[in-house]
């Protein structure tokens, strides 16, 4: 049997890391999403990046390249977080630098402290939970959160991934993160817009006009495509 | 309107730290239930101390001392961490020095962020939530978690009190943590020893046979005490 644990929030990740373990990094509102999307639309790869600086260097190399702070486009980036966005003949075979204001983030923190790091969301749930019960590792589902701060969505997330794990009979959990998000997931599931209607960071979103990119990243199984760290480049699964 | 807000564990309490806040310490497993059990019993003060060695230094000025250290009594310390080693004469109008794994650290941590730091448990909770009403401030719940770990008991109680405060009509939150709480209370509170079999410090706790500070520690209302933080030390609130 293999473990199954939730982090809530990047400044924990510390007390979660350890060898030989898969690391899921999930940033449902919407970089994680985003990602999924442009593979399934044919990106090549993403190089996550934690600072604007460093993403515009990639771009005077050639790259294209996406950029958020606060839920906004970073001026004179390619994309932004939406996952609409990445829906687009352009990235077809490209390689893409991004920075968002958690995510990649937390993709960076994440790739210290475990062996792979993988890439979910609503989108993929299903093939990452079927992919995760063939590796026969420890599972450590780590939210990106907002601004270090829990945040419903992610956990709302990690607790499908974790229900899903947990009924397969390859997994347990200890970790009270994992049961509490499970309950939340539980609660939840049957309608997640109506949910998360009180929640903060969708809160944020809806400011910006954003509620057609929450209703898509909210929808389960659209693809099976797992995005996997090698090399500091986010590329396909391939098994 | 004030908001009310859940810290989940303290490596993430700079987050919620404000000026003019009220913080509501909480260790329901068992450190402030512990407290506030003692001052129900007389205890004139508690000094929450971070380390076994700032305890010991007390001791030897003839302070009384309780010391626990994952879960387990310190060695030549009067008292624990459990709340019927405080049901005692002995503790009547003295001054106790105290560490805990979890509670005194969280304690010290909450004073350099906060006007006010008072104790809450099960044990107090509506006295807490009618003071809390009356004192026109915002307020940070901050669970002391387990080695800076979320918990589910102390989240269970962030849960009962945000709801509280919610239902009240003076406060707001747009907290995902205290949603998130809340949920999670509403979903156990009608058998919260149930509810919490499968959490990873109640199964510490039960390795250590201590099933009866659990079931007394989930209590609600057995007193109206509220300890306070005055000058470095707690003493029991008076209006």
């Amino acid at each position: 049997m293999n473990q199954v644990e939730v982090c809530f929030s990047p400044p924990l990740f510390d007390l979660f890391a350890k060898k030989d373990s898969i690391v899921v990094v999930v940033d449902i509102f919407r970089a994680t999403s985003a990602m999924v999307t442009a593979f399934q639309h044919g990106a090549r790869s993403f190089i996550p990046v934690s600072t604007i600086k460093e993403a515009l260097d990639y771009k005077a190399k050639g790259y294209l390249a996406g950029g958020e702070r606060n839920g906004e486009i970073v001026k004179g980036f390619e994309f932004g977080n939406s996952p609409f966005a990445y829906m687009d003949e352009r990235i077809k075979d490209q390689d893409i630098v991004l920075t968002t204001t958690n995510g990649t983030r937390a993709i960076n923190i994440a790739k210290k402290g475990a062996d792979t790091v993988l890439i979910g969301s609503f989108l993929n749930l299903q093939a990452l939970a079927d992919h995760l019960q063939t590796q026969g590792k420890d599972v450590i589902i780590f939210c990106a959160g907002w601004k270090d701060r829990f945040n419903m969505e992610d956990s709302l997330f990690a607790g499908a991934l974790t229900n899903l794990l947990l009924t397969s009979g390859k997994f347990y959990s200890d970790c009270d993160s994992a049961n509490a998000s499970s309950l939340v997931y539980r609660t939840g599931r049957k309608n997640l817009m109506t949910f998360l209607k009180t929640c903060s960071h969708r809160k944020r979103l809806a400011h910006l006009n954003l509620e057609k990119d929450v209703e898509y990243c909210l929808q389960r199984d659209v693809t099976d495509v797992i995005p996997v760290l090698k090399d500091g480049k986010l590329v396909r699964l391939t098994d």
